[in-house]
């Protein structure tokens, strides 16, 4: 008995000591700050910020009744086009509620060509429903339709249905694609060039995944235009301490809404191949271009057309969405992406990836099938479906006109020309006293700036410190997405506050 | 000009070396399969492996005229309730088909509950649409929902919405929690225990996050139950090369639809705490329990039931998902988890973190709504709802008698009774020529008896070493899901195959 008491005694003493050099003697929590995923930490996501949390707290107390120089807060923060008072196309929406409810099929209420989109879609789901798992790539047919939209937009260059695969909203494309192209340890450990300013997500993903961002900066003088020699510049220097492998580009520009010249695309490419990276084109915003002189050109058409020396060779992914453009419908979460060139091998490997989650969303998937293949001209919906469109897209285009100019005339405010995607990215010139004050406040100017602006005039933007700027410069990015009128009064008041503070630091 | 050419040369001279010492010299593809991220070659997820795309490949033969021993393939691999031809739940979609088009709001067709559902779910969207991103958490009076059907669930337990995120399928939920969990490095790296036999899901998981798996085994012979000396077993093994922070369970349980007692969760609870232990309970399948004298405990309440020792200290948390039960609604992505006990610090990184995606899809959203706040005994759509819904809870827990039964009459197939979830995991007795028959064809045994049984049957199931099993023993995972008629019949042919096989290599 004696015995067996001091064996426990000693299991005791074993077990304390075993547990003090674990560190649990004094048990906290199993998952602290300290002991969590060091690169979660690391990530970092502006445009759902400390800004936007705050933004989010002042409606609440808006709605408690606490008075504020302002009656209600506007969320210019993000390009979530709904939430902004745009409408849904009608098309669209008809056919996502006979996919939903397929008894309305027989109802009279719906246009034949919404119905026959739907039939279709609704064939090619298992068991005729959209709550079915869809092939995790993606639904086959709709898959040969974004194909089939890809030739056409670019002019008959091939685009095989093998090679698409479908995703949750770009950003998940986008992470899959990184997490593909991510490996190595050390100085040999995966660089990734982004432009600077960038959308976060890509920073975010690569603290994610612990990769080397590699920042080339977009030249501000020059409307926010793309130079080789800056991504040389980069590159260069970062071979130093990573294996630089990936080359991302936004076109149109987030934040910056500039739209590539063909011949810049043609400049990247070729820099590209010599330099043996693979390239990440984000064309979401490929049916937002406002300004004059400015196309679109794919990623993929400039490639082919530059001959088989690159059309052959140069690997690449373009990622589409359909949450911009004149849809914007964010909330389903739809997209794809297309490879091209991608080893047969790291396919196999990225369809097994994608079939962990299973499959993206269904609806989502059924509402990209109508954007790229919308109604026909011979079709009952096409003209309500194209005034919709056009409707959008020249609003758009009005408001990027008028944002730029009423910015232009703000002193201490200056902005390039919106050409493309929805966001304006101004520079604002911050007296020192300001900075100095931020400092003291333990803030980053421009988030003061934005702060001061949200807290005074209820208005949301992203300051440019959570996309990148060059050192000592100042931005905010803010959506042109308020309906016109009340964009006015946006700009106006943004013109009012700036005034205001620089007088007060001054 | 000499001195030029000189110094030109000397340039592509070291370019060209440079190229050799980066291997670039001959220039093959930037991503292949020795330079991808080497944890995602890791990665496996048998639910869609080489057996589904056979099976997906055979489908297209038989479109294409190519005879058959069988006409049509059934796949009874994947959890997919409305591919197996189960109809969705009216009420559920007609709430989704007056979300997508809201005209329909004004029709007279959907009854009055639809509708006020629909529109408490749009008033709480951006702009009324679910075309617009929600809050990244989930849309708050959905989160509020789903917190006070939590607490009818669990007796009164409170629960709250800021404890609730909602997710694209419990999936991203699951992986999204892994990934906050996973830090270290060598004999640091997190280990995380998971049950043998799994959801592949959580190996997939764990080697693309690089973390260490540690396998606990159910024991087949007690109706797969968990004991908890195993758990020790196992704990006490890895903690010689790892860092065992995480304990995954999932009840009822799949692939092996055990359901867990309340003693049985008491205790692991209780191991949890004296281990220090995170808890995930994965408890999709909450509303599929059959057996008699079997009832879903959640994780939650028993931890509450167990006094303030554990409910304040024990961190947790748990999973649900729109895809099973009786809606089945996999094609929606939607799901939703509930943390308990987590660090405030940890949990704002959380919000951070799935902020970067921005937001689960907003249809899926909503269906979850519609699961947690169904139709009251008050409301029109009331007994249509609970008709549709115990027709196919009644079916299941028939097929899932008649899948046990059948199984257990066949020599050679003994088979567990399906207590929960949906599906079956018998065991297979393979003859030792089969087993070298497999060998020589490079395959592993059951996934050969899985092959076999698809080219000459066309059904289509998922071998047991895909979701790990007791080495020496062979399994097979088959979802009860078929329609009954279609059931027995598959039934049948297992049988039949499974005799001509023992008979082939005996």
């Amino acid at each position: 008995m004696k015995h067996r008491r001091t064996k426990l005694s000693q299991n005791r003493l074993l077990n304390m000591s075993q547990q003090a050099v674990n560190g649990v003697s004094h048990r906290g929590k199993v998952l602290t700050l300290d002991s969590m995923n060091p690169n979660v930490k690391r990530v970092e996501y502006a445009v759902r910020g400390p800004i936007v949390q705050r933004a989010v707290q002042i409606e609440k107390e808006l709605k408690e009744g606490v008075k504020k120089p302002f009656t209600e807060v506007i969320k210019a923060n993000i390009g979530d086009a709904h939430a902004m008072g745009q409408k849904p196309i009608t098309f669209l929406r008809q056919v996502l509620a006979l996919c939903s409810y397929p008894e309305l099929l027989e109802d009279n209420m719906f246009p034949e060509d919404a119905k026959k989109r739907a039939r279709r879609i609704l064939e090619s789901c298992g068991g005729h429903s959209i709550g079915a798992y869809s092939a995790s790539q993606g639904i086959e047919c709709i898959r040969q339709d974004v194909a089939r939209y890809i030739e056409r937009r670019d002019g008959g260059i091939p685009s095989s249905p093998d090679n698409i695969y479908l995703s949750t909203g770009a950003s998940d494309a986008i992470v899959t694609m990184l997490k593909l192209l991510v490996c190595g340890e050390g100085r040999s450990r995966t660089g990734v060039m982004i432009s600077i300013p960038q959308y976060p997500l890509y920073s975010a993903a690569l603290a994610d995944l612990g990769a080397v961002q590699i920042s080339y900066y977009l030249d501000e003088d020059k409307c926010w235009s793309l130079d080789v020699a800056e991504l040389r510049r980069a590159l260069n220097a970062a071979r130093q301490h990573c294996n630089p492998r990936v080359l991302c580009i936004i076109n149109p520009g987030n934040p910056t809404g500039q739209v590539q010249s063909r011949q810049c695309i043609e400049d990247v490419i070729r820099f590209a191949k010599e330099e043996h990276l693979f390239l990440m084109a984000d064309e979401v915003y490929q049916d937002n271009v406002y300004a004059e002189g400015c196309k679109f050109h794919s990623f993929k058409k400039v490639l082919f057309e530059m001959g088989p020396e690159y059309s052959s060779t140069v690997e690449m992914a373009s990622f589409h969405s359909t949450s911009k453009c004149y849809m914007g419908e964010c909330g389903f979460r739809g997209g794809y992406m297309e490879v091209i060139n991608m080893d047969p091998e790291v396919k196999a490997q990225l369809t097994k990836l994608v079939s962990v989650r299973l499959c993206p969303p269904v609806p989502g998937q059924a509402l990209l099938d109508l954007v790229v293949n919308p109604p026909q001209p011979d079709e009952p919906s096409y003209t309500t479906f194209m005034k919709e469109r056009t409707a959008v897209l020249a609003a758009l285009a009005e408001k990027a006109r008028l944002t730029e100019e009423t910015f232009n005339t703000v002193p201490g405010i200056t902005c390039n020309p919106v050409q493309g995607a929805m966001y304006t990215f101004p520079r604002i010139t911050l007296p020192q006293k300001a900075i100095d004050k931020a400092k003291e406040e333990g803030q980053v100017p421009d988030m003061y700036y934005c702060m001061r602006l949200l807290e005074e005039e209820g208005i949301c933007l992203v300051p440019g410190s959570g996309f990148g700027q060059r050192e000592g410069t100042f931005h905010f990015r803010m959506t042109i997405l308020p309906p016109t009128e009340k964009l006015k009064v946006v700009l106006q008041k943004i013109r009012e506050f700036h005034l205001r503070f620089t007088q007060e630091f001054s």
